[in-house]
């Protein structure tokens, strides 16, 4: 029986989520929820060795199925091995990025249909989905801008229409999923888009 | 249009691949005919960087899920970045282990359902399939005798039963399809087990 709630925060590079993941922890502290940090892809030891060898930028050629299949090893790992034994446990846990980030990037970014995710994702969640994400939303402009030109790794360096339609696919899913999915418009200063999204956790009913 | 054959070698550790691998590249060399030699999981620059997450005995916990996901990632790279490419040339390719080597391994051993396992390969290799499969077959207690004790991967650190779970699994897979899949029985001497292979190759109508 799973007892905890999964919390998710997606989007693209410089969207905000380091800064805004601070603040939501700090929300539930205060009502004596403590949030387990995880991220994706990565959460777990051979997650993490996963998440090396998809960000190196000294890798020129990986295939884009074989980009999938490794999110998608890291992301089985992280929900066996991480989320469900703390949600088991009763604890919450907020990831940063989760599937949905897979039809982002590798759907919108890299031109893999949705249908083909979709079997990869009930291959490995099942029925398994976040209670609530938090999809903080920049146009592919202002991500480029954000993101410091120096150290980006293989995926921060693909091109801007690379981004558009990674930011594009994030916005279609939030309109598929509109009672999970909460978009978040990012480009507000950071005091607005805490307010935003102080507002979408105090409505929410957990 | 592909041209080349696609010649795999399957079966437990210890059964002679590394010995028969070698004749058989000999045996077409004197056809005038070159093998391209790689192997599974591994054979490009990422799936080697897979092959030492999968095997690296260290790693104490990975779910039968992510290893079996590492290895159709691992396997997408080398059939799209080097089979594929080879087979389009010309070149002929004899591949040390290929998908068998999941049923047998992350079936038989690990548990995980044909059925289930019929997902990946059809999302990953569509209808692709080796021309010929040689499989060398040993008892699993044979395997173990064979396998030094020293620097075993994580995979060879298994206990009998799994192994004999993968042989098993072989077996069975062999009397799936038995057009493409030649058991050879590997207790005997190897030379009489090259007669054998050599036996195959030259009723083998490519």
């Amino acid at each position: 029986m799973i007892k905890g709630k999964f919390i998710t925060i997606d989007g693209v590079e410089g969207a905000g989520k380091s800064t805004h993941i601070k603040f939501i922890c700090d929300y539930f502290n205060k009502k004596g929820i403590n949030l387990l940090l995880t991220r994706e892809p990565g959460g777990t030891d051979i997650g993490e060795k996963i998440r090396e060898l998809l960000l190196n930028p000294e890798i020129k050629t990986i295939d884009n199925d074989t980009e999938l299949l490794l999110m998608f090893a890291a992301r089985n790992e992280h929900l066996k091995n991480k989320i469900l034994p703390a949600l088991n446990r009763g604890e919450w846990v907020l990831s940063d990025r989760f599937v949905d980030a897979s039809y982002a990037y590798q759907g919108g970014g890299r031109g893999i249909s949705d249908s083909r995710i979709d079997i990869l994702s009930n291959w490995t969640l099942k029925d398994f989905c976040p209670d609530l994400t938090l999809l903080l939303d920049i146009p592919a402009t202002e991500s480029i801008k954000r993101v410091s030109a120096k150290n980006k790794d293989r995926i921060e360096l693909e091109q801007i229409y690379f981004f558009e339609n990674v930011r594009a696919h994030y916005i279609k899913r939030a309109k598929q999923f509109p009672d999970r999915i909460k978009l978040i418009d990012s480009t507000k200063s950071i005091e607005q888009t805490k307010k935003n999204i102080k507002n979408i956790l105090s409505n929410y009913v957990f």
